[in-house]
């Protein structure tokens, strides 16, 4: 008997086996960020929605489901997504004037799934860095996913990179209408050649020819020295690729383990990322496993622009490859009242050890719980005894 | 400046400090759980609402948010309280025949504060034994809720019992509306003599007379002695009476420091228990850090009526007591491209240090990330140095 009829679409619950893997994955998530410097936040899962979604675009808003406030007569959002809130939490709350490293691991709901199999409960973890916009920080928030990918044992990584500017910047200068523009992006992330071409057939000739360049400019790194070639000489662009080139070159020193690609049509995830962005993907799955990039804005909205670039991934996602061990062998005991067999249980708690107290009257019941040792009394002595 | 202009009133965010002091005592609550056999499960925060608040009763339904499913069209709840939800995973999912100790930590969400200080999203910490209906199982679950606290430095406890069979056995065979029960509810919870005597003017002697003595049966252990003298000869009545002799008797045994109260009259929280009832209080402090007891009825709404027991915490308010440190020393090292300098921040890392990198340009900050090392290069070494 499964939960499908009781639990709606795309939510579940996670038992035990599961659950104890997604609690030692968010430990080791957690303390690989802490091992970089980055402090904890908890933001709350309700805020009011126009500071919920101050500039993260349409996707999100979608994406958000929305409550009334009980106390305030005001609309509530469920957070969607995190980065947005922490960004607010730097601008306003701590409000530092030097570099600011936070990270945060939590819930998030989706009105619905992003894809077939996905969740609309993922939890989220990430880490951002506030306060510096050099490319040593992008380098770092790169680096920072590889090691914390690599900490919970999943290899085989590809570290894909785009950036943000470099579709703007073939933009910029055309008119078009919003629907317009969402179908660009579409057809950038389909890769849909034929339909982009018609789309943008009004467009001036540079704007039409790179991006219609760009559905190409997918592969190893020698593809920035391509698109270097094809795309228009505009400054946004040619910085963009410059920035790629040095990120390309530094994280390929630093992991020479992790396959590095480009794919400079690449737009999936929320609309507020303006540098250069990454998603981290394992052999053999599709979706990526790390979302990341830089989003200077998203703090403006607060009334602080600083200088942000941070990733995120869902735990749920993770849990699937990560090589965490959540099972424990288990100490079975007998329940009594003897101070001596209580002393004895307690000793090996502290110990870290787990006993499982057999409740009177369930003797004969097939264990559970996994226990490869039993707490015996021998010679007027408390032992552990293999079974 | 605070976030209260940004923010619903009851809703907060957590910044550093006590956030990572929350995740350490949140590791802390799950280890002891797990020395216990508890098994980690993690409900969704969503659910339809038939499921989310069968046989819960109507506080639990006014402190849920509700929600329209955009695939379905059906409302969900957003959850006010995770045993339902436990409960129902004990009956359905799991289904087993033995004894099932389950555990989970999440927050869940509240329409309105329960108090003037109360966060409308609190971070719960709960436990719960299926299977057993002996006392064995509400012993344990006392302990263990006492253990945790000690755990994570929580002392100087008080643990105050009750019974929700006290109630049930005094108003049974009277008749009367909800609304004039709830009011019973509230006099015996505000110890209000005289309101009561009002309401249940027309009730039985036997029960007006019996609530009538509830509200001065608190105080030490010796209170049951007086019960049972005071109290009707009705069967639910004399056992309860009877299990709390036997509990406190037994806990007494197993933690003589901890202080014991017996409140007859108490009745808070959730409508779902069934039998023996407990808080653990701290002292110097007016509300309880733990409430728990049996509740057997909540899984006969999935389907399988099994003996439960458990408690549950709010890891905001615990935090506020325990004794958990959330700091630690940094290693202030500077950014650089040198091998030599990244294979030693490396390796400090994976010792377990936390290394944070001075990004260039950003040397003369005032550190928020309390440093108390450097790691400098000395005639050609990386090497740590106090500060």
């Amino acid at each position: 008997m499964t939960s499908a009829w009781l639990l709606p679409e795309h939510i579940a619950d996670v038992l035990p086996s599961e659950a104890r893997r997604i609690e030692e994955l968010r430990r080791s998530l957690l303390d690989a960020a802490r091992s970089y410097g980055y402090e904890l936040v908890m933001p709350p899962l309700l805020e009011y929605l126009e500071s919920l979604l101050s500039g993260t675009g349409r996707e999100l808003d979608l994406r958000t489901f929305k409550l009334v406030d009980q106390l305030s007569g005001r609309t509530m959002g469920v957070r969607a997504d995190t980065t947005p809130q922490v960004a607010r939490i730097d601008a306003h709350l701590l409000n530092r004037q030097g570099v600011t490293r936070l990270c945060y691991c939590g819930p998030v709901l989706h009105t619905r799934p992003s894809g077939l199999h996905a969740t609309r409960e993922p939890l989220q973890f990430g880490a951002e860095i506030y306060g510096h916009a050099g490319l040593e920080a992008d380098l770092e928030s790169q680096e920072l996913a590889l090691e914390a990918l690599r900490a919970v044992g999943i290899g085989r990584l590809t570290l894909d990179m785009a950036d943000a500017r470099i579709v703007h910047g073939l933009l910029a200068g055309v008119t078009a209408d919003a629907a317009t523009l969402e179908e660009v992006y579409s057809c950038l992330a389909a890769k849909d050649a034929a339909r982009l071409a018609e789309i943008t057939a009004d467009f001036p000739a540079a704007s039409r020819e790179g991006l219609a360049a760009l559905i190409g400019l997918y592969g190893g790194p020698e593809v920035l020295d391509e698109a270097a070639q094809v795309l228009p000489a505009r400054p946004g662009i040619q910085a963009a690729l410059a920035d790629l080139r040095w990120l390309v070159e530094h994280v390929g020193r630093a992991h020479p383990d992790v396959r590095l690609s480009v794919d400079l049509a690449d737009l999936s995830g929320y609309a507020y990322y303006s540098g250069p962005r990454f998603a981290v993907y394992a052999e053999g799955w599709a979706d990526s496993l790390v979302r990341g990039g830089r989003y200077d804005e998203v703090g403006a909205v607060f009334g602080r622009r600083r200088p942000a670039v941070g990733f995120s991934a869902d735990l749920k996602e993770l849990v699937r490859l990560a090589r965490v061990d959540g099972t424990r062998a288990a100490i079975r005991a007998p329940w009594g009242e003897d101070a001596a067999l209580r002393a004895a249980i307690r000793r090996l708690r502290e110990q870290g050890e787990t006993v499982v107290c057999v409740l009177p009257g369930h003797e004969h019941e097939i264990e559970e719980f996994a226990c490869d040792r039993e707490l015996v009394q021998a010679q007027g002595q408390w032992v552990v005894r293999a079974l």
